[in-house]
């Protein structure tokens, strides 16, 4: 399970010190299938991460990959600039029929750069565009990428650190629960908005996250969320929901804001979108914000053909009926039951989150850390969330099958309690 | 050749207007090969488009395709965050030891988003953090990507007029040749740096493309990179060379600023680094610039480990030895004899570019436009390049056999010639 | 007391449409003393508006007079750039030993352009120059002047809307009250400054004024302001506080932050320091900061030495004792008496501010405008203030003898009588 | 001639380390009349630094310190906001007479606040607002102030670093004349201008000073401004004229502008503007740009009252025939003969100016300050001016008298032979 210093010689000789989550997991992988990775001395891990919620239908689905060696055997395209492309198509027609149709939604689909970073940056563009104004509301916590025009949205100082120059075109407003429980945030948005000396100025659009993954699994009320849409469309603002982590199941529906049924005037996609981890970005606009000129947002990999391929398959298998969304809520269940035990293990520490998306503040990155990696020791890759990461975050793939997740959730709690106990202290503050 | 109603429908209903490729090109593709590209009726048309610099090794190379669906049977994996993973792994150990060590470069790599913009936001902001200054330089005409701080070095107004909001941090200077033959522009460059009252800030960083792909194929003359190199050492600033249309041997070297003897700070690339025309983002980097912390700069899909699978099957077939280099310089010498005849036919047309990235000014974009429309007709798919989109770009695959080669020129030449003649007039201005 | 054609002729020929005042006391003001103003027809007003608190001290003060007679008659300097002059010694002399002192506080004089925006552009340079931070926090309806720097830090869209280009460098808090009785606003500013997540850059300042005149006199408790006071220094931002309008007296103090202990690294003045009316702007700053170096932030007219002389005798003829201090807070009583008994008179309406800069806000500007109006005929300059102009404001001179106070307030009573009343309806929504 | 401690104390103990010309000139001035100041010692020196050109009438005109005593003694308005005061009338109706109608210009006047950085913020506000476009152009070497908004389009290095943020929002370009002779950097202008993708964005205006004083009194040629107004003109950019220091005679005529024809669309005015030395702004416009509306661009000090006394009083006695401007001319050849001689007494020294403002570039800041402080010694006051402070600048009042003049430049020639020679060699590099 540990890494011979022969094999990772190459990275720490030639990778950039950006590089990140190899840091915590120090193996090197070579295969994974559904929900678990395989390393090169062949131990296998349980897949408590999904590439960040990329993974959503696991690893290499069986039907996606099936697809995907087709389309090589037959020379399909693979880079396709934005020409047209027969896969293209039969991806738009699948997401017209089984997500945007059963949902009344009559949004367009704009290919973007294949990054979720990319996705908010269109956005940004187009409320900019569309209503002339250049402000745009953001909330804290929020994480939106790291570009310059998403990084200006996103709250982590440490990724806001790295622009070495200002961050300009955004205000931040208290995301939903952000002072506590006696204070709705929105009547601050609200007070601001409708005061004309305020200094907020009149916004092009509010970008929120249904439930803020990086930001410590913060999970908006559905009031909220809507008091947020209304407060938006009341002063002309155009609600983006940024849905790259929420969306694709993740949360239940197929969209992170299905529960709270809004209706966004845009809505950014990557991640699970492509089904098969394979990157694609992806904007949904109503047909009246569809005012960007030909090529005006473009880019070389709009058309990443293979992901349309998989794309497609992942659409049709789990969305052409409710059966997965069923599935996803039986497991959420599970992760929630196991989440609440590891909560109830550790003085303080409290359940977050939505859906397959949850986790538990254990009150201090030291202790969230120590449980991940003493978890990663035991076979399980998983990771934490939050300002000061002290959230343990659990985004098993939705297709997991139940009894692997709860092993992997047994894991977490054997993981905790040797960390804790016997008799041990916990300082959580 | 022409589109059905019924098949493009869903493009019209459902796809952005932001698409644009597509409209000059309308037909549905299915597959490709090569050089070669097939719709769904079966038509086939030689490709000197290639994905924009994208598929500088032709659609669906055999080894790459092979490796890649092998890696695809043994449930490789597909998406892998920033993980240490053994295709990763092989793939730095190809690029260090075919590209980097051959040249003398101890370039670090960051693998970024897998866009070329998101190479230029990185390394713009490594050039900001390293120097603790804002300033870029970048030159007219420059194209960098439209993500807003990559946009903001993009010279293009059509494309900053789609920020909707201001592009700042940025300051432009004119590109070799800009100001005609009598000028040079270092000149101008120099004596801004040098005037403490000029109002040009000290620099973190100069980026410029070797050769201005989307501005029109203008070629930087190898004395006035290697000035601008060296007024951005004296003046403390880092070289970055924007290399994701002119590198990956597009210009006769794998990097495009190999004739000019630079050595860049820190180097972008992107489209044709995965050789198969799958998303991928680099920068090089010098290892004293190496201090992104882990994460500083993230994404999702840095590890799109496909691309990494063909990115080293191309390395290791294209770069292990000299040979490639010296088809493609063969290659250019058919380019140049091709458009040389193109620009003699065409009052006022004139050459441009450099290796295979060659084009020429027929002096006006309507002319330029009907070019390649006729050409499309007669199975060429070719596109137009420059500020009012006046020159004809010819970015055939490297790898196209030279028969093709001329077949497609060969095309291009009785387009302009059903266009200019018989006695017809071409206002060209 | 109206206007005849002909007079203004020249005015509406050829000054600009932003001209505002005029436009609501429609004469031509030819002199003043004391109180009182003088229009051409030898119509006589009381001044409740004293050049917005630029004239505590009333119009034409003997003795500041002949000392400036003198000055002009012995051809004292009259402009001096920021040369060393006599008079500026006496003045920085007397503002040492009468104020700075006495109050214990070590601060030094940077005189800058003579405008209050001016010393607010200073300061925030200072602040972001000694912290090597950008980010500035203002509050929600604060107003810091209208050059480019200043007006980022203001609140009025109106006057925000005028820049035409991006307001940068600045975030928006809610200021003491703002949300209401139940929210004390500084436990946002506390949340979001220790959260890292928070999206809120590390301030360089926070800058205050003490009771906001053009925000529409709302009037900070002390403990609040000890509290944004204790978190800029905890989280190494620098205090302003902008005391152009609440200075000189018009709270009662010669500082309009002595009530609640502050010591500002910075503090602004403007308006009353020359007390003649004369332009002058001032920066306070701690000896820690005075880090700009000669001629950083310049300016021609930083030094008029007319102001200078006025100015010290304002302080040696106001300051030296504390008699002063103690008409203010007599005739403080009477205002707040007079406004009050207003107040009383319209349903809703409540009194604002503090000390000599009260105000009611009467629920409506076009009530507030009405009421104004119909003082004007009956000979008091008096305007509103606030987001919508709906408050009555009262800036008398701080030197109104009680008699006079008291007809004013008389004037404002009888207005506001004749508009309500008899039976009338005010709509005060 | 040398001050003591004791009297500077007070500066040393208390003024901000920004304070500048002090520092050259160490004594205490008490009083000035025309061209000589006087010191607290009784010394008298000779003023050819002039408020930095903000005293071109000299110190304490009688006519102009008569009407001032008067209007005190009459308790004239001294602070009257923008309200019509009499005062005002009268200075407007004598610029319409003197000024504008003999020239044929239809502007309107703006009372801005009383420093020119504030005219220049008022400008730029008001040429975004018509234009709806943010960038303005300005030229290497300019200074238009130190405020936020105006130190975007200074050149000066120092002055920008003072900002401690970014200095958005304006486009730089070569002055005539900054890529020596075989150049016209109008060419630069106009072909980025008219290119589509030179990535400057389309100006909003274009700010240019007739002369640059701070800069170094570069004098553009009439064909070349004459080319920047028509290019304005042609892509719908505004004309600013910054004749802050160039305008009120210095160049010879009222304005600088007037020996090239241009029919700017806003004039800043300052410095001379009020005649005796004290604040004043003045933005002029043609009436179709009058777009503000009231009190968009605001500010307390809009009406300093004495300004307007004095400012009348100039415009009647220096621009009611042309007299005055016969003076200058007359001045002008006296001046420039003296610094003739200077020039050629150093070797590589060149003549820069025009007008009353003229200067020698002495090839260093270190000769050229050794210069100054030596005539200082001798009874002569004088500044530098610059990138380097190269150049022994000139700014006379325009009324010395003749003989006076010979005397100070006879000072300034003596000086500089007594650092040149004998036999020593001037580093000039």
């Amino acid at each position: 399970m540990t890494t011979q210093p022969t094999e990772t010689n190459v990275f720490e000789r030639r990778e950039s010190e950006a590089r990140s989550y190899c840091r915590g997991f120090k193996t090197t992988f070579t295969s994974a299938s559904g929900s678990e990775m395989t390393d090169e001395s062949g131990q296998t891990y349980i897949d408590f991460l999904a590439g960040c919620s990329s993974l959503n239908y696991g690893h290499n689905d069986p039907d996606m990959k099936a697809a995907l060696i087709e389309h090589l055997t037959n020379d399909g395209i693979a880079h396709g600039l934005d020409l047209h492309t027969n896969t293209k198509k039969d991806f738009i027609e699948a997401f017209e029929r089984h997500i945007l149709e059963p949902r009344g939604m009559d949004h367009k689909l704009m290919f973007v750069g294949p990054t979720g970073a990319n996705a908010v940056e269109a956005a940004m563009k187009i409320a900019r565009k569309v209503t002339g104004r250049t402000n745009v509301i953001s909330f804290t916590n929020g994480f939106h990428g790291v570009t310059l025009g998403a990084l200006a949205a996103t709250g982590n100082s440490y990724h806001r650190g790295g622009a070495g120059i200002e961050l300009n075109g955004v205000t931040r407003m208290p995301y939903d629960g952000y002072m506590g429980e006696g204070t709705d945030t929105a009547d601050i948005l609200e007070t601001m908005l409708e005061d004309k000396s305020s200094g907020m100025d009149a916004p092009a659009a509010i970008i929120v996250e249904p439930v803020q993954g990086e930001g410590g699994l913060n999970a908006a009320r559905p009031e909220w969320l809507r008091r947020v849409a209304s407060l938006a469309k009341k002063h002309g603002a155009l609600l983006i929901v940024d849905d790259i982590q929420a969306g694709c199941g993740r949360t239940g529906d197929f969209f992170g804001f299905e529960e709270a049924g809004l209706k966004p005037d845009l809505v950014t996609m990557a991640k699970s979108v492509s089904g098969f981890g394979l990157p694609m970005g992806l904007v949904l606009l109503k047909p009246e914000h569809d005012i960007m000129g030909p090529a005006e947002h473009n880019g070389t990999f709009r058309g990443n053909t293979h992901a349309f391929v998989t794309a497609r398959v992942a659409i049709e298998k789990f969305w052409a009926d409710d059966a997965f969304a069923k599935d996803i809520a039986r497991r959420a269940d599970i992760v929630e039951k196991g989440l609440s035990a590891l909560a109830a293990m550790i003085p303080g520490a409290y359940l977050k989150g939505r859906g397959m998306m949850r986790g538990v503040d254990v009150g201090s990155g030291e202790l969230a850390a120590a449980i991940c990696a003493k978890a990663f020791e035991n076979g399980l890759v998983i990771e934490t969330s939050g300002p000061e990461d002290e959230v343990v975050k659990v985004l098993a793939p939705l297709t997991t099958p139940d009894e692997t997740l709860g092993k992997g959730l047994a894991i977490v709690l054997d993981a905790a309690r040797d960390i804790v106990e016997p008799g041990q202290k916990i300082a959580a503050e």
